[in-house]
């Protein structure tokens, strides 16, 4: 009739981070604090003793922290993950009758009542918690509590001892928790390696990069290694590799019908050379791709393939898988549509088909193929178009064997899809970054992604440009948008990417105006990049990047502050460390055509500034120093020189207040 | 290895309301709208089908009603509850085939593409649904796929028909749902009888009723009951009327030691008479009792009894159930405490003892003994001194049987607990209006109160004063206070109460300075109330329940609107119909000591006034019409008068355009 013991008296309740009721886990990487709050009360006035819980996931053991009394019934701890994978997380709280006894016996003592009844309840409170101790403290708490209710001892002797501030700890130590509640879900949450946080990327078409104007192959791109690590980029991410598919191949700018010499895109994957478990024979062996892989180790870049689930006509599954296609009632397969327009160069895989876990399988086993051959990181084309019950399954699945495995989402859709997708597990997600220009939309956008429970699960990768997207800011911005541009993704974002070497070059030409397609785009045909000209911007872009891998503050986003400016073109904000050791300020001009100026409203508590003192702000792509003090300070930017400052705030400046004759004089 | 069906593809989440995840019910009464929303939505472009599914708890077969599509994947349906107790809702959605199909020939069709394909895709839809349909209506879709194929009906024809809209409509009933989603939690909502939500309560001490200075008793409550109900309260509530303990009885004033003649307070419950289940014999009888209850009834009153569920020393349970209490060293009773001070005449029951499922039995069978004597409301004293779970348990229980039975929490603590009593089942919940008195404050506790989730769960109940709560504000203010104190209860609450006679006839003298305790408080003594004195507010009292009454705007607390004004006196807020047919808008001023006047800028929206439309606002208290035009008002409120008005909005005033032949004229 009454289910449970009714005498768990404490509530947990609001237990965070919970991501939907705990339906999903949060993410943390590696060393990052994982600070766990929640509401722990109890009926009347008894005091309580909280601890957070937690285990790797398939401990069976869980590790016990005190949780700490903050404010209004909200109790703190934090833990600190030390291996990949799943770790589970919950609350535990008590009664704690021997802290009530003893709040209750100070007042009492305070007022100056007789306490004799209230010291031997406080003995049997003592010998009840001998019982659970260690045999030594046990024996120890046995002998207190018959001290406490000896009458040979005198009375004030007894209340010191009762009130002792060792005991306390013991008894802290064995608390009665037959009673105790457990917060009634396990909550998860997924450590991933630093790069899942951290990471600038750097796209490039393999085939590209033959200096010779011939189809690019591996080789080639172990020839660009340098040139790409130069940058500072940390993770080299290639375009499909496998076969390219023949029929209906689309021919320069995705023209209808392809000439014989025309590439086809990468994305049509599947020839009669094999699908995605082989490459493309014009780029190499497989041989060749381990040894580019290696190679790109040594220069501290790592190597992130596609993973585009979907096939050319010419794909060996459509034959030996006609049942993972729709089949129109022709017999003829469906190819991948956007009414009015046709891809008849693409078949999406069918996934309410009846052989749906043979599909996921084999899909399984393309990640497991690619993972042997020591790739551990995966952008994944389109997940949106791919049921988010296979997507859970499979990064699970994997990660579950491979906890260092990344996965980057490149879903532009709508928001809660792309939060969905997020949810379930992929590491990182491209975001609307390219889209949002005005400063109102970037100070909206980057609130909601840092400052909102998005943040839990949601790791933003911030993209100025790529492949399919030359935005018009860039088109019509030139080079001081691609270098504002910059600035913003690499360091608003902890993880961002570009493609090059259109973007180092500042490539710009759209196909039509109105369109974001790159005129005689890469994606249909073989380029040939300068990638030594003079106005490139590799070095800026290699400063940006030294900047970065040099200032943890942009390690994260969770910092993320914007502060008031008074001209709508300069947009200020700033990161920093948990311990405000590194504070990066970043003002950056918008217009790409003007210099603007006007004065920036800092929020000093962000910065961990003291509104009394003076400090100096050096501008880490100038190496210009200035002193500035309180929270009004004057900018002026001209694009056409670098569109940016970015600030390293130096708190500690010295005054004749650091003398040390100063502080002796003024009494300190 | 993969759990599940993977050809699920839709997606269900953000389902509101739900609390907690689901842990908690959420609250409506009988006649008001479940709104129901939640995202839904799929992987590619497939269209869905979205239902709210609810249904009474133990009903086996859901209710089914389409949800509406509103923006960014949200879905949205309402029901009305049409019978007390709990009901059960959740959502279901699925990837529409048809609906799909039909989208993508439409945009085909319009693109001027051939489409003979696709309409034997449309027939191949329709042949499925023609097997799930009716009888009836599957032999005609049969007809019509076999029409759709047949290459002897001209192409024109066959475009049409796929595209008729009686053919979606007949699809739509019919839609293939083998792989639908369900929402993997069912929510719950409980329905309460109207009362929960609006009510005005009166509580009164039935000994202080007798004209004659003895004890009083019921029939000299009956006596008062045309008084009450001409001040037009609904619901009477009486202090504990049990057999007062004497041990330790408290004297007048809360005196330590009581005097022969001193009746002790109502709530120290229990002495040789009886416990919670007798009536003080002073009183009167159970037939008195009941004849009470009755002749209230024919008066619009109905009994709300007091739930302490607390001991004198005198009290059977003491004697019979040593086992429920805590049991000090030298075996004595534990008294309550709350040190420094102690409490020697109540003896709190002890819930962690081992016979807690007696114990909690024991008090259930408190609550049916008084639901047979035909009481359905119960005011609960200091339920947050008892164990949560404890209430979770006893308030399901009941209304299991009782659905009609309503529970008011009187917990005055910390944020936290009230709203978990709420959330645990408490039909209503005292609030911390007594102690909010700036317009700030108000502001900020009633939009928290209205505008945040708790309104799901928490239904505020306002009491100006209490026999505990005699406020500063009404020491100090006086008659103006009690006015203005009285409005903003009543407006403020759909439910509300006073304690009467005290607050009628203005009773603000405090025990001692800076006590919030009356001076002779009834809780100690028996009062002689002159309620017939010429300064009573209960005309007032009786002119705003009656303007309660007959403006349903004020029958809930959703609507509530605070509207800004230039005078930090002059508190402004509106409740109004969700159809907007009565809409009141109420202006108090908060100084109990000046005139205060300045401008009202109003929010024209929630008023459902047009900007360009003169509108009249008619005083309800006074009858006073104005004409009105716009956001920006004149006020002016006198304390020592009428310190608010309660506007009743008229929107349309008739202008020289309401004249037919304006309009003519002006060609509408």
């Amino acid at each position: 009739m009454i289910g449970g013991d009714g005498r768990h008296r404490v509530v947990i309740e609001r237990v965070t981070p919970e991501i939907d009721g705990g339906r999903y886990p949060v993410k943390r990487t590696i060393g990052e604090a994982m600070v766990v709050e929640a509401d722990v009360f109890t009926d009347g006035h008894d005091l309580l003793g909280v601890a957070l819980l937690y285990r790797r996931n398939h401990d069976p053991q869980w590790m016990e922290l005190p949780m700490v009394f903050l404010t209004n019934d909200r109790w703190q701890a934090s833990f600190q993950a030390g291996d990949l994978g799943r770790y589970r997380y919950t609350v535990t709280g008590w009664v704690d009758h021997f802290q009530t006894w003893r709040r209750d016996f100070n007042k009492k003592i305070e007022a100056g009542q007789t306490v004799g009844m209230e010291l031997l309840q406080g003995a049997r409170l003592v010998e009840e918690a001998s019982l659970r101790a260690s045999k030594a403290e046990g024996k120890l708490l046995k002998e207190l509590a018959a001290q406490l209710q000896s009458s040979k001892v005198p009375e004030e002797v007894r209340i010191e001892q009762a009130l002792d501030k060792d005991l306390a700890a013991k008894m802290a130590k064995y608390p009665d928790r037959r009673f105790a509640t457990i917060y009634e879900k396990e909550l998860v949450v997924v450590v991933d390696r630093e790069k899942a946080r951290f990471s600038a990327w750097y796209e490039m078409f393999p085939r590209s990069c033959s200096d010779k104007g011939s189809h690019g192959t591996f080789g080639d791109c172990e020839a660009r290694l340098p040139y790409i690590a130069s940058m500072g980029f940390d993770v080299l991410y290639l375009p499909p590799i496998h076969p390219v598919g023949v029929t209906h191949r689309k021919g320069k700018n995705n023209a209808p019908t392809a000439l014989p010499s025309d590439p086809g895109s990468p994305w049509g994957i599947g020839s009669a050379d094999g699908g995605h478990k082989s490459i493309h024979p014009q780029l190499g062996t497989m041989k060749e791709f381990r040894q580019l892989s290696d190679k790109a180790r040594s220069y501290g870049l790592e190597i992130a393939l596609d993973l585009a689930f979907q096939c050319s006509p010419d794909h060996p599954y459509v034959k030996e898988h006609r049942e993972w296609f729709k089949i129109r009632p022709d017999g003829t397969v469906q190819y991948a549509e956007n009414p009015p327009k046709k891809y008849q160069d693409i078949y999406p895989l069918e996934f309410e088909n009846d052989q749906w876990q043979a599909l996921w399988q084999e899909l399984k086993s393309v990640v497991l193929y690619w993972i042997e051959q020591d790739v551990r990181i995966f952008r994944v084309d389109n997940p949106h178009t791919k049921p988010f019950a296979f997507w859970e399954w499979l990064i699970s699945e994997i990660q579950e064997e491979y906890p260092d495995v990344i996965f980057l989402a490149e879903a532009f859709t709508r928001p809660k899809l792309m939060y969905r997708l997020a949810k379930l597990g992929f590491s990182q997600s491209y975001t609307y970054f390219a889209w949002r220009s005005t400063k109102a939309e970037i100070v909206e956008y980057f609130t909601e992604l840092t400052h909102s429970e998005v943040r839990e699960y949601f790791r933003p990768h911030l993209w100025p440009n790529t492949p399919d997207i030359l935005t018009e800011e860039l088109q019509q911005g030139g080079r001081p948008a691609f270098m504002a541009r910059f600035v913003l993704a690499a360091t608003l974002g902890a993880g961002y990417g570009i493609y090059g070497p259109a973007f180092e070059l500042c490539e710009n030409r759209p196909r039509e105006q109105g369109s974001e397609e790159y005129l005689n785009s890469e994606k249909y045909e073989i380029k040939q990049w300068e990638i030594g000209r003079a106005d490139s911007l590799k070095e800026f872009i290699g400063l940006v990047n030294r900047i970065r891998r040099e200032n943890s503050a942009l390690h994260g986003n969770e910092s993320l502050h914007f502060h008031s400016t008074d001209n709508e073109q300069l947009l200020c904000y700033s990161k920093s460390t948990p311990d405000e050791s590194n504070v990066v300020l970043v003002v950056v001009n918008l217009s790409p055509h003007h210099t603007h100026s006007g004065w920036v409203q800092l929020d000093l508590d962000p910065l961990g500034l003291d509104p009394q003192h003076p400090y100096q702000v050096q501008d880490l792509l100038t190496n210009a120093y200035y002193r500035w003090e309180g929270p009004r300070n004057y900018i002026e930017i001209n694009p056409h020189s670098t569109p940016a400052h970015i600030f390293r705030v130096h708190r500690r400046l010295r005054t004749e207040h650091d003398f040390d004759y100063y502080g002796e004089e003024a009494g300190h």
